[in-house]
């Protein structure tokens, strides 16, 4: 079973926008088994389109296509999907009245533009759109499923949710694809393809390892295609069982894992809270924190830190040390941590304080040096890291390791 | 002159990765008069590979690769490309002197891994990667050019600006396309097209016309294709001359700004200092401007006040209003804003308190409801909107109108 992603718009070819949809339909096909073949994105002009859905139909069983159905002018692939498919466009009256009740609670004029989002190509199903104007529409042909949402993530994601993935199962017999990711931390690509070398050469030939590098963390993939599911996932679980002991403190989680959920786990089944002073990291650790539903059961808040006088005034942070060793150091990390954990409250305090660079480096302190420190009840901890030259690359990798400092200093037992 | 980009790694096709770099070419050489066709994404498999570069170069002038040059064994770019273009494997000096350089600094070992990546098809030209591991490779074929780089974003950023770009303008006599964006926040898609409507159809059809919606801002693009960049650049600029009064303060800045952006100007112009007191926002606000390089300049920091207590000690919040009006209420808003401002000793502060979702609504105050304040030197303003149910979506909108207000609220004249 194979499926080819389409994405429709101009915005995507001229990099004005990043195209995060296809990654994200392409997790959720994985899951039930089909696999994506290939993506690709092409412009909102019809020639286009109809080649890339011609070809992905004579090749893919499924062709998820999204974009492109916006209500203004630039937007054509639903008249272009018509002319494929040899259809007259129909309004389709669920779709009329929905749009029409959206733009009443809104307050906005249902004008022609949104009137135009109930036309479809009679011959396709309307896949009702909960969240916004577009329906999505899935049409059959000689045995391929085409399905077209609208761009909008969030659109997209419940269209899949609720009405694609439902149909693809119930339309199409499928094979079974296995995968399991382990989430690491801490050790470079390369040196712990190394540690781990013999146990990736024992693999069978049929289980496939991926290496997956992000700033903030080190997946290892295991896959095992066109399988039994239950012998398949139990191969690889004994694989993993395997592989753990090696892994030591570097293991973080399984698939979906992240440091920050792994400490959020730890704070919530010890029943502590958290605060944080930052400043390199300017919000971007507090952030990752909060874009967890239920953070405020363990996150408390703290103190963005970025000039000396907020380290002073609100922190607690001495003059001395500012003026002695300087605002990226060990002692302010450490007075840092410790006084937004008192300014606060809570059980720990974690604190940031580096030069994210581009400029502002020194030979003793270069760019990506990064002070980071651990409060909890019984003693306080700090560490040092350089990370290389690049701004954001700096912040995520700041905020990363802070992160697993907590990880590690929180106690395990409950 | 027509590009294609291909990126390779099962982890985008089966969506453990989002993929940035296409999006960051393609703008790139948009800005060279390269007009990208096609995007595609396919998997660590030799024929597919193989097909894909083949068939891109027999439709596009250049092929832009990336991905798939890791030095372990699921990464098999290279070697396919040796095939492709039916060369040897040899082992390139200086790279093979500048990993080596790079691991010692590092303290990695040079293992047989990190010395694989030294290996280059003999046919190409090496374009030495300052920032990593795998070097960048050029190969010409037929006319066409064929450029291999590595996935990690800022080793490929770096090549494409130090040598792919400078060599692709030299290489060839390049058409010129322009586009220019202006970049606006405050009206939805459709409110906004019925708005300018009049201006949009007196548009010569050979300005295209396209509207780029995201969470945190709508923008407006117009092009010209194959065009004189002198005329086309006067054209364009003409037509927004007369749209740019039709947008009022809907208007925040050209291609590139930003709300945050926008702000920072303003802010150092005046010499004017920002603090952020954040509830639902939970550090992303802060962390708009924090990646901002230069932001110390005007912008001291922060707190975040998730926790109730911290609204109360740190900010100020009286205990009578959280009690009366809840956290998400026009009371709370008012207070953190003046309280972040007192607390840090700037001259504005800004707060955000809602219910970011996906639970913790009530019928009074739904998912989606936020509070917002500016406190400058002589008032103290709020607003309340409601966005949706998504939390990643309601903490974007939140913190963009928050910001949005400030823009408004700071003063244009130094």
């Amino acid at each position: 079973m194979k499926a080819e992603i389409i994405t429709i718009g101009d915005e995507i070819l001229i990099g004005q926008i990043i195209d995060t949809n296809s990654a994200w339909i392409a997790a959720r096909l994985q899951e039930v088994g089909i696999t994506v073949g290939r993506k690709y994105s092409i412009g909102d002009r019809a020639e286009e389109i109809t080649e890339a859905i011609n070809t992905s139909l004579s090749r893919a069983e499924v062709t998820i296509i999204t974009g492109g159905l916006g209500p203004t002018k630039d937007d054509i692939t639903k008249h272009t999907l018509a002319h494929i498919f040899n259809s007259p466009m129909v309004r389709n009256e669920e779709t009329y009245q929905r749009v029409e009740r959206m733009m009443a609670a809104r307050g906005i004029a249902f004008n022609e533009l949104n009137q135009g989002q109930a036309l479809v190509p009679e011959c396709c199903t309307v896949l009702p759109n909960l969240k916004g104007t577009a329906p999505g529409m899935w049409f059959e042909h000689d045995g391929h499923v085409a399905i077209a949402l609208p761009g909008v993530p969030y659109e997209m994601e419940e269209l899949m949710t609720l009405e694609v993935l439902p149909r693809l199962k119930e339309h199409f017999a499928l094979h079974a694809v296995v995968h399991r990711t382990a989430i690491t931390f801490g050790m470079a690509e390369s040196m712990l393809a190394q540690h781990i070398e013999s146990w990736e050469s024992a693999l069978p030939p049929h289980i496939h390892l991926a290496y997956l590098p992000s700033p903030s963390q080190l997946r290892l993939r295991l896959s095992i295609y066109n399988c039994d599911r239950d012998s398949a996932e139990a191969e690889i679980e004994a694989q993993f069982a395997k592989l753990l002991p090696l892994l030591g403190d570097l293991f973080v989680g399984w698939d979906g894992e992240t440091l920050q959920s792994a400490v959020a786990k730890k704070l919530i089944a010890r029943g502590e809270t958290l605060a944080a002073a930052e400043s390199c990291t300017g919000g971007a650790l507090s952030a990752k924190f909060t874009a967890m539903s239920g953070a405020s059961e363990y996150f408390w808040g703290g103190v963005v830190s970025y000039d000396n006088s907020v380290k002073e005034n609100v922190l607690g942070v001495s003059r001395e040390n500012l003026d002695t060793y300087g605002a990226v150091s060990e002692q302010v990390a450490r007075q840092m941590a410790e006084g937004v954990r008192r300014v606060c409250g809570t059980t720990y305090g974690v604190a940031t304080t580096g030069i994210a660079g581009p400029t502002g480096g020194t030979p003793d302190k270069p760019v990506g040096t990064v002070w980071m420190a651990v409060a909890t009840p019984t003693a306080t901890y700090a560490q040092v890291l350089c990370h290389g030259k690049i701004r954001s690359v700096n912040i995520e990798r700041a905020a990363a390791a802070a992160i697993n400092m907590l990880r590690l200093h929180i106690p395990s037992e409950y």
